[in-house]
């Protein structure tokens, strides 16, 4: 059992992943140009943005649905561990082979098989790049909501299989919202296909939305269905800053009377404009305890008029040094102090332990004033930002990575928020995952009888237990 | 095995069910009173929609979650089949008991635990109506999107367990969109939970989609936390004929350019027109061989916007007698044809064979053409009209209740339109499920190993297979 921060290698597993019949029969099905084993180069593959690195015995770059269906045969033939990997920028170890075997990498899968603008879909194999997807479906006219954090970097696979969040979730929901049907390839090596082209279809029970989330341990996806949606004609952000983050978050829920639909509604605490302020210097009010960013988007008229009701609900409700977007370029500025975080953040410790804990958003000031009492009391700087409109608060606790005791006491304000986070109506991750970094904390969230039917589907498409051993469950 | 259309009913089943000590057992479990066993009381729970009646040897009305766990761990003990019911509206038989056992009805169980506008959820039981819901919600200025024909009847359970549509789904999507978190009871009689209170949660498999549309075969849902979105200010509609089923549907993919994305989008076909003026002499043009009505909601400037647009888009891409609604009153008479709809098919036989195959949009034109020729091939009168925004039409086949050879046709056209919908890139249901009607065609649309994934799954919450038995798989 691994959990989180131990920031430490793991000798490189051997199991039958390493078998040289294995390995040359992977040659043949791929091609020995699509198998890596030279440490340096499988190296990159045994982590993620954990920076743990546990090196897999080969990486393994199929082309094609068939050779996965080969590859997943062979190992269940032989017995050895799976992994799927995307653009390995997970924040939970979900693409990283724990227990050793092989990494599939599915770069080489990366085409758009289909845009369908006038059906609102696009078909794409996992590999491509969730930027690139985004780029490629709005020459058409249309867009694909999805858009974590990571976008650049991450594979479009990777976002089904974590059914990855962002900051357009409070309009546009997660990826599952946007998957219509799935081809996966099981464990044992079968091709099932799941859903359709279509947003309705009621044929059997939703494989498509069990797989979305199941972080590899169910299938591999091989080509994806994604809903998409006509292209809005712009967005606009409005900024204000307040004296209290309860005040802050109370103005979240009054948009709703005034029928408005903010695409994205991030909040910055009190720690964070600290931070900022003394790496940037942006200028920001001595008097700001709390930030906020709400974007929208619609029609040129619509976006500048709830940009204008947003501004003046805004200064109503306590906010002061309101800053409204009128182009595109302003829009951009406002959001400077936002990607300004992470950096300045790292001017207080070395580590910076990021989770993702989400509550009903009416609780995000008790979450956050609850959590620096825990930073606190094990004498951990803790900053906060993050998704507000849907509850999804980015817990920032900041350590040293020379300095094991922080790290420990670290560790203890983890564990302490998931179990406030749980107590508050929430759970332990909005959009990370659980991986092998949350799965120790699993039955915080999970009861033991929902826990057993998960495993119980586990063993339905794994019931050798090769695909991502080590994620999910303890 | 029963497939769709035989219209007689089953002498009622005798299981262990009807055992008195069973009887007993219940009744202390809900109350004597809760107990409905006379042949006469059962009955009108023996059917839905379909009108073909299957008698339960009990009805039992639990009103908590733990008399509903006594239920089914006595239905283990005694190995007896239960099937849950809501409203009892559905078209394929989903909450209908055709191996007998118990019904379940969640009638008592009809509460609104908590309505939360600020965090845009409502914690309900099954057994609420889903217009009572809606209503309710509504008042605190949010609203529920999912809205299934019929919302006046259907309880929201069995709105989840199918995963209702409805006509708002274009812009909206189903009713699993909406799902949060469930609390179920499992036919074992254990209590689980999925999910939460927020859209984003990513903590292990995701139960609730899984959960939705798996017809009550899986587990009874006891409590559901819905996702709720600000109530719009308003609506508006705009209606226009066609001169054919091609020029109607392509008009269908111009609103996407134009950034709108009308809430909903219907069609009906010149059957269908035929049939309404006959009976109601609406005064539609006589060249009006399809009609679209376009709807769409947002605020008092964006609705008036859109629907303009949408008028002259429609007027630029062929559409004649254009009407567009400038007041409630007016946008209601629009629609009025699309509610003759259905009395006025009831002129072209006793039996109207209702299916509701779907395809990607732009192939509607197609299917309807090709099932027209299937009629012809069976002389079989046939109407479409439905949801084409996004491809779910509901074909129906015109046949009488007495004319045996009529009805045994019309089988052939359903089978060889559910064939020609997978053709298409569609599937055999868009929103009315499987349940023991259409059960017999699962394997049109679904492959042999995904078919048996499924099965897998039913084991492992249902190892005695005591949940509506004789749904889905046959």
């Amino acid at each position: 059992m691994y959990s989180s921060i131990h920031f430490n290698a793991k000798p490189r597993a051997i199991t039958n992943a390493s078998n040289p019949e294995v390995l040359e029969k992977l040659r043949q099905i791929v091609g020995a140009e699509n198998v890596l084993v030279d440490p340096d180069k499988v190296e990159p593959y045994g982590g993620d943005a954990v920076k743990e690195k546990f090196p897999p015995e080969a990486v393994v770059f199929p082309e094609s649905t068939a050779q996965m269906v080969e590859i997943m045969k062979l190992a269940n033939e032989y017995v050895f561990p799976v992994t799927a990997r995307g653009g390995g920028v997970g924040y939970t170890g979900g693409a990283v082979p724990i227990d050793g075997g092989i990494v599939i990498g599915t770069d080489r899968m990366n085409k758009i098989v289909q845009i369908n603008a006038d059906d609102l879909y696009v078909v794409c194999q996992p590999g491509i790049r969730t930027f690139d997807l985004q780029q490629a479906v709005e020459k058409h006219g249309v867009f694909f909501p999805p858009d974590p954090a990571s976008y650049k970097d991450s594979y479009i696979g990777g976002n089904i299989a974590e059914n990855a969040g962002g900051m357009r979730t409070p309009k546009y929901g997660n990826t599952k919202r946007y998957v219509l049907g799935l081809e996966v390839v099981t464990a044992t090596g079968e091709i099932i296909r799941t859903g359709g082209k279509t947003e309705k279809n009621v044929v059997g029970f939703d494989l498509t939305g069990l797989m979305c989330g199941s972080e590899g341990m169910l299938g591999i996806i091989t080509e994806a269905t994604l809903k998409l949606l006509p292209l809005t004609e712009t967005t606009s952000t409005v900024r204000a800053s307040f004296k209290t983050m309860e005040e802050a978050c109370k103005v979240l829920t009054k948009f709703t009377p005034a029928g408005i639909l903010p695409m994205a509604m991030e909040v910055i605490d009190k720690h964070c404009i600290e931070a900022i302020e003394q790496n940037y210097a942006f200028g920001l009010s001595k008097d700001a305890k709390a930030i906020l960013l709400i974007a929208v988007d619609g029609s040129n008229e619509e976006v500048a008029k709830n940009a204008e009701t947003i501004e003046r609900i805004l200064g109503e409700n306590g906010g002061f040094d309101i800053l409204r977007a009128k182009s595109k370029e302003d829009e951009d500025k406002l959001w400077d102090v936002r990607r300004a975080i992470s950096p300045s953040l790292m001017k207080f410790g070395t580590l910076k332990i990021n989770e993702d804990v989400v509550v009903p958003r009416s609780k995000v000031p008790e979450l956050v004033a609850k959590v620096e009492q825990i930073g606190k009391k094990y004498n951990i700087f803790v900053a906060n930002f993050g998704h507000a409109g849907d509850g999804n608060i980015h817990v920032n606790f900041m350590c040293n990575r020379e300095d094991a005791d922080s790290i420990a006491r670290a560790r203890l304000c983890v564990s302490e928020t998931f179990q406030l986070s749980v107590a508050l109506g929430g759970t332990i991750s909005g959009e990370h995952g659980i991986g092998y970094v949350k799965a120790p904390y699993m039955d915080y969230a999970i009861d033991k009888p929902t826990l057993e039917i998960m495993k119980g589907i586990k063993k339905v498409f794994d019931p050798n237990g090769i695909l991502n051993p080590g994620k999910m469950f303890v």
